[in-house]
C-alpha cells in the first residue's frame, strides 16, 4: 500500500472475473456469454450510428432507451434506471439502498461481487447458507434485516426460486428493500416484474449481457418504485452524468425491441442445455438443476479444480471456484451444440474409463 | 426520501449537467463539445466491430487502449488507468486518493463537480478562493491538507497555470497527493505529464471528449505513478469490472494514435477562440485568457442569466452558473466559425446599440 490512499483501499476486496483471452479456437464456456450473436437490428443501428455526432454527450437520461424498456415490461420510464453493465447498477444499489442499521441479508453460495461491493460501501452483511442441496430456503431470512438480495436463478448455482416464495419475502419484509437479480432470468425462470406494482420495497435487476448477447456492450438495468430509481438516480448524478455512451443506448433500445431474436436465442440455448445435462449426467456428473445460461456440475470422483485445469490443456474454459462447498463444482456456460459436443469429448478424454 | 434509501442518498448534491436537447439547428455552445468530429479512423474502426464479437465480454483491464495512451505519453501501460468518461476516473480518484485526516483543497471557482464527488465519499474539503482576475493562487495553497485538485486549464473559467508552478506545488506537498484535472489542456495549456517521473504524489486525468471529439463514447484516462493506478484499479475492480465496453476501447485506441487529426481540429479550435475573444471584446465583454475549448466572458452591463435566456430563445445555447462571483459571466464553447458568427449576431440583436 501508499501513503497515497485512502484508508479504504487497502481494505478492498477486488472481484476477480473469469478470464478473457483472445486466443482462437478456444471453446469459452467459462463467463457465462451468450454463444449467438446480438440482435442484426441493433448491429445496424451501431453502424448507423457511428458517424460525427458522436462528439456530441449522449443523453444523460437514456430517455429512448428507458421508454423501450418500460413498454417492454408494462412499466414507465419513471420506474427504470440504466447502467453501464449490471455491476454498475448493483454497485449503485447497493450505496444507494443497502446501507441501513440492520444487516445485509444474501446467500453465501452466491455471485461473488456482492462481498466486494458491501465493503466499498461498509455495508454489514450476514451470509444465509443455502441448503444441501444448494437451494435458497427463504424461511431463513426471516430474521431482522435492512435489506435483502438474492439472485434468481442463483449463480453459480443456476437454481431458480418460484415466484410465490418471492412474494412472500418482500411480504414478510414490507419495510427491508428486496432486490432480486435476475441476471439470468431469461433461461427459464420466473421474473418478479409483476409484483413490482404491489411491492414498493422490490427492485429487480436484469442486464443485456446473456440473453441479449451484448456483454461487450455493458447496458444493464434496474426496475422497480419510482422511490427507489430516485435513489439510483441521484447516485448516479452523484458519480457520473453520463455512463452510457450514443452507441450503447441505440444498440440496446433495438435489442429490447427485438423480441424473435431474444426468443430464438435462449430457445437454442434451453435446449442445449438439456441436452447438455443429460451427457454430463451420463459421464457421473451430479448437475444442480439449472434455469441459466449454465450449468454447475460435480463429477463423483474428480476434483474440480483438476477438472478444469485438464479441460483447459484441450483448450476448453470452464469456470472454477476455489470456495468452500463449491470448489469441486465446474461452472459451464451453455455454448452452441458444436460446443458443448467438445466439451463432452474432452471430458471423455480426461475421464477415467 | 423514501424509507427504503441508504442514509447517504438524501444528502447528495447531484451534479446537473447542461442540458442535452436535441434540436435541429441549433447553435449549441453550451456543454464544451468539439465542433469537429472524431478521427474518422475512430469511427471506422467502430464500424468494423459492430458484429457478433459483443457477446464477449470486452477485456476489462483494456490493454491495448492502455498500451496506445502510454505510448502516445511515453509511459508504461501500469501507469495508466482508463474509465467511462473522465467523470468516473474522477469519482474513483476522489475515493481512492483524496480521502485523508487532513482536508482536500480546491478552488472554489471550478468543476462543479468536485463538491459532489466529496459529499458522495464524505471527504471533508476547503475551497480556496481564486483571486479577483478568477486566478488560481497556488501560494494559497501552502497549508496542511490531505490532498489537492486542481483543473488546469481551469473550468470554467478557461485559465491556465504554468509548468512550474505545478512543479512547486508538487514539490512542497510531497506527502499529499497532488491531481491536475487536463480535460481542457490539449487547447493551449501546459499538460503536467512530463513531472509524472520524478514526482510519485501527481496523477493527471485527460478525457477524449473534447479535443478528440468523443463526448458521445465516453473514455477518459488517469496517468501517474503505479502505486496511485493501483489504487484506482482496486478501486475499479471492486465497482465494475468492465466499465469500457468493446467499441469504446477500440475507437479510443484508433484515436489516441490520429494525431493527424487532434492537431487539425485542436489548431481550427484555437484560431477561432482568438477570433471570438476580439469578437466579443468588441461588444463590450470582459474574455478572461483561455487556454480552453471554451471563454469565460461578463457583459459590462448586461446581466448573465438574462444574456442566457435572450441567446436561448434565439437558438443559441451557451451555459450559465447560479453560483456567486460568477453568475454574470456567460460560459461559451468554441464551436465553427460559422456557430460562432452565429452567436455574435445574435448577441448584436439582443444588446442595446
Amino acid at each position: 500500500m501508499s501513503r497515497y490512499w485512502s484508508d479504504i483501499v487497502s481494505t478492498l476486496r477486488p472481484y476477480v472475473a473469469g478470464e478473457q483471452p483472445r486466443i482462437p479456437g478456444l471453446v469459452k464456456l467459462n463467463t457465462n456469454e451468450n454463444p449467438y450473436g446480438p440482435s442484426p437490428k441493433a448491429l445496424e443501428a451501431i453502424g448507423q450510428a457511428a458517424d460525427d455526432r458522436l462528439r456530441l454527450y449522449p443523453d444523460p437520461a437514456a430517455t429512448e432507451l428507458r421508454e423501450a424498456i418500460a413498454a417492454r415490461f408494462g412499466l414507465t420510464a419513471e420506474e427504470v434506471f440504466v447502467g453501464n453493465g449490471s455491476d454498475e447498477v448493483l454497485a449503485h444499489t447497493f450505496q444507494a439502498l443497502l446501507k441501513h442499521d440492520l444487516p445485509l441479508l444474501y446467500p453465501d453460495v452466491t455471485y461473488s461481487f456482492y462481498p466486494t461491493y458491501s465493503l466499498l460501501y461498509g455495508i454489514e452483511a450476514v451470509e444465509i447458507p443455502v441448503d444441501d442441496k444448494f437451494q435458497i430456503r427463504l424461511a431463513d431470512y426471516d430474521r431482522p434485516c435492512g435489506a435483502i438480495i438474492i439472485p434468481n436463478p442463483n449463480a453459480p448455482t443456476g437454481i431458480g426460486l418460484p415466484l410465490a416464495g418471492i412474494e412472500a419475502l418482500l411480504a414478510a419484509h414490507p419495510d427491508a428493500v428486496v432486490v432480486v437479480d435476475e441476471a439470468y432470468v431469461d433461461f427459464g425462470g420466473e421474473s418478479a416484474v409483476p409484483l413490482i406494482s404491489a411491492h414498493p420495497n422490490l427492485l429487480v435487476i436484469q442486464t443485456l449481457s446473456k440473453s441479449r448477447s451484448f456483454a461487450g456492450l455493458r447496458v444493464g438495468f434496474a426496475l422497480g418504485h419510482r422511490d427507489l430509481i430516485e435513489a439510483l438516480v441521484r447516485v448516479k448524478d452523484s458519480f457520473n452524468s453520463y455512463p452510457l455512451d450514443c452507441l450503447a443506448q441505440l444498440a440496446a433500445t433495438a435489442a429490447i425491441k427485438d423480441d424473435a431474436w431474444f426468443d430464438a436465442c435462449r430457445g437454442k440455448i434451453i435446449a442445449t442445455r438439456e441436452s447438455l445435462v443429460r451427457e454430463l449426467q451420463a459421464l457421473d456428473f451430479e448437475v444442480l438443476p439449472s434455469q441459466a445460461n449454465f450449468v454447475f456440475a460435480r463429477h463423483q470422483s474428480q476434483p474440480g479444480a483438476a477438472l478444469q485445469a485438464a479441460l483447459r490443456e484441450r483448450h476448453v474454459l470452464v469456470r472454477q471456484f476455489a470456495k468452500p462447498r463449491i470448489s469441486d463444482f465446474l461452472r459451464i456456460s451453455i455454448g452452441t451444440d458444436e460446443e458443448c459436443t467438445r466439451l463432452i469429448s474432452a471430458l471423455k478424454e480426461i475421464l477415467p474409463a
